[in-house]
């Protein structure tokens, strides 16, 4: 069971009979999806995160519920969290990506940004008491740029690097939203050409073939930001305003046409601009694209190669261009791309793109860059619907009981040598011999392992393999 | 290399020639030693962390460190870490210990305690947006009594939970040293008698053996707050006295006696009560202390039975009765432990004991407890010491490269299906051939797949190996 990842869609949530107290679309380093058609709620175990309470209160009882917003992962949440990161490790070593990690605070100046993007808009900022201006990181992009740049010279490029992490937002209204979700992010740098985009697709493909998913469950929108450049050149739009409507754009979907256009306007974008872009963001189709942006255009080409690319590595199926892909982070400036489930239920699985300035805006040179950002909440949600989830029940091998607590020092011995040999053993006492049966069961125990008074004066205990039932004796010295 | 990890002790630090500039005795859960016997160095990486510079500068360069006492992994220190962490969760699954988590994040009315702790002095605490009291965790154990507490009836006892996570602390004073470790802790809940600190002790010594230490190299000291606690009764200090005594005379070798002695008394003690208990901490045998407090007594009592225990699990080389070993926490009510290098340079490795009273200071029934946490930094000080730090390099297994751009699809079709058939793989292109091949030997590539026009207009490709400098042709089609 793993209830504290859900955030199920409002038709999932009425099904599962959950109070609707949980819009979780949290902003996943690129998950700003216009498509957030559903608010989405968590089981009712995170509710506790949600009380208002103070955590101690007056009597000095603790509230044992984590922060609002937050989760616990007790052991069977943990083994599915652990069975999803091993995922991700697993691809990333397919692809040959090194790890990486960093504080979960950082510095508030890697995440200011003036394009108005949520995830800059609902920080988890505070003043540390020697009064510098840090922040639990929203996401992990500028963590993994600013370590490129410290490593400096050390490192050849390309670099392949990826992590995992405990991203965090705070805001000041909403009651109930989750503040904190684990991000997987892998990112290329030095790796100016498509073939880097082409890699990390690979990558989510392969991830979802790995845990069942198929092309028909999910799809990957591709288009690229230098479609809208190329509109706003079009118009003459000013370079520096760029990154706002990108971000203004992403939330076709969220928000309504007229919202989006006054947005738009209010930049100082003619209405003919306007009209242009909402047109060329409508487009499904790359031949089409062409008509409009001309063949030699930038944009043209890269999605051509890159869609020529997912032919050669064989997961043309999974991939579609549809021009209204933006995402909705300041600093992407190529290809952006988002997984989305064909049902049309949930928000974006994941998301990514070419961010080639990323590196300058710290001061640093610009360097080619490529990641993508992948959540730990909606991918569970799709698992579960499809019923994809994998048993996360326990297993261990041996239960020792000693049947009587003057056997407490053999049964010790058989426990550690067993331990010794690398079989996991849990070495229980003070039980009744139903209880450890019933134990066992409960936690898929291989082989039980009695140390009773009659067989140990012989040297001998007695065994007995839980799946066929078999019992026998065996000389304690022998155990395997 | 593994850097980031050290805090070498200051004879190491004058060998290595780093700047003395981090005091780093990281309060562990469980490691307020008064054997505090070496303030100690971080590398010179980790020097940048120090910088006081604001992170964003007037010009728009955002420093490229990470804050002040914290740590980035880059790929070799992440390797490194990853390893000592799979040694962890291996020692925990031996033991049967399920692993379980927290958010980094917690109110800080969790670690209110009023005994005059360190960790409780050195709070990484701030108010949130909303006006809530938090903190960033400095250690586990509160963490986990509180998920006990929550999961409540649905889980049976006894609770064998482990957990790693990262811990915070912030002083206010002291520059330079480290803000953040990891942690590894194992707790046993609802377990009463001293069976738990021996499967414990057993879950520690694992580790150690596992990681090529000897009891050659380590020893565990062992105790029981009721030593104090009995001769507290001899002298009728009254109960609620009892952490604020245990917090102070744990610091017995960090300040002169003088100074301990002038805190016991500044707290009520009569200075007769003050001297018994110091006589009585520099026991260093069972049988001195079982005439001091007689053989009926509690404390000798567990102790007697945990040193038998030991005799029974076989690891009774590694461990000492040493009556000075208090512990800094204030909630330990039982036998108290701590691993030590037998040459004396180092700080303690890890710490824990029992805390029988923890939950019912939250507002819960009192629960038998006891656990321990290991830290991440005096272990790999260590290690690196005696020359047990793994290999830590790379290792992939296929390089593929195309000698001619106009094979990027044949080469992306081939790396594509190598991964799928779960080999790591590399996809390296506008190199030169001379790269490559150092590039292979510094990722230690087992193959490197040519593809080059000669060989593919006939379906081939030139598999080179790398180790023996074997080579052949395949059929691109059978490559395995």
């Amino acid at each position: 069971m793993a209830a504290l990842w859900l955030s199920p869609s409002p038709s999932l949530r009425h099904l599962l009979l959950l109070r609707p107290r949980f819009p979780g679309s949290f902003p996943l380093r690129h998950s700003h999806s216009r498509r957030l058609l559903c608010s989405s709620a968590a089981s009712s175990t995170l509710t506790h995160g949600d009380a208002d309470a103070p955590a101690a209160q007056g009597d000095g009882v603790v509230d044992v519920n984590p922060p609002r917003g937050t989760r616990d992962f007790p052991p069977e949440d943990m083994r599915l969290r652990t069975w999803l990161f091993d995922q991700f490790r697993e691809v990333s070593r397919l692809m040959t990506f090194e790890e990486v990690d960093f504080p979960v605070l950082e510095s508030e100046a890697l995440f200011i940004r003036k394009a108005g993007e949520e995830i800059t808009q609902q920080l988890y900022n505070f003043e540390d008491k020697g009064g510098r201006r840090v922040v639990l990181r929203p996401e992990l992009t500028p963590s993994l740029a600013r370590l490129v740049i410290k490593q400096g010279k050390s490192v050849s490029l390309p670099l392949k690097w990826f992590t995992i992490g405990q991203c965090w937002r705070y805001e000041r209204m909403t009651r109930g939203r989750r503040r904190e979700h684990y991000q997987w992010n892998m990112d290329i740098f030095g790796m100016p050409k498509v073939r880097a985009e082409a890699e990390l697709l690979q990558a989510i493909v392969l991830l979802f073939e790995r845990l069942g998913i198929t092309s028909k469950d999910v799809g990957i929108r591709v288009s690229s930001r230098k479609v809208l450049q190329a509109v706003l050149n079009m118009y003459s739009v000013p370079e520096h305003l760029f990154a706002e409507v990108c971000v203004i754009v992403d939330k076709l979907g969220k928000l309504s046409r007229d919202e989006i256009e006054r947005e738009l306007i209010s930049t100082g974008l003619s209405s003919e601009a306007v009209q242009g872009i909402i047109e060329v963001l409508s487009l499904k189709s790359l031949s089409k694209l062409e008509e409009v942006l001309g063949s030699d255009d930038d944009a043209v080409a890269d999605l051509k190669k890159l869609f020529s690319f997912a032919e050669q590595y064989g997961y043309a199926d999974w991939i579609c261009f549809d021009a209204s892909v933006v995402r909705g982070l300041a600093y992407y400036t190529g290809i952006v791309f988002e997984a989305f489930d064909r049902e049309g239920k949930l928000r974006a699985i994941c998301g990514g793109g070419r961010y080639d300035k990323l590196l300058s805006t710290f001061g640093s040179e610009d360097t080619p860059a490529c990641g993508f950002g992948f959540g730990d909440a909606v991918i569970v949600e799709l698992l579960k619907e499809k019923g994809l989830l994998p048993d996360m029940s326990r297993q261990i091998d041996d239960i020792v009981f000693p049947l009587d607590e003057a056997l407490e020092g053999p049964a010790s011995n058989i426990a550690s040598s067993l331990r010794k040999k690398g079989r996991a053993v849990d070495l229980v006492e003070d039980k009744r011999l139903k209880w450890v049966f019933k134990h066992a069961e409960r936690i898929n125990a291989s082989r039980l392992i009695l140390v009773g008074s009659s067989e140990w004066e012989r040297g001998m205990v007695r065994v007995k393999i839980l799946s066929t039932r078999e019992e026998f004796e065996v000389k304690a010295g022998e155990l395997e």
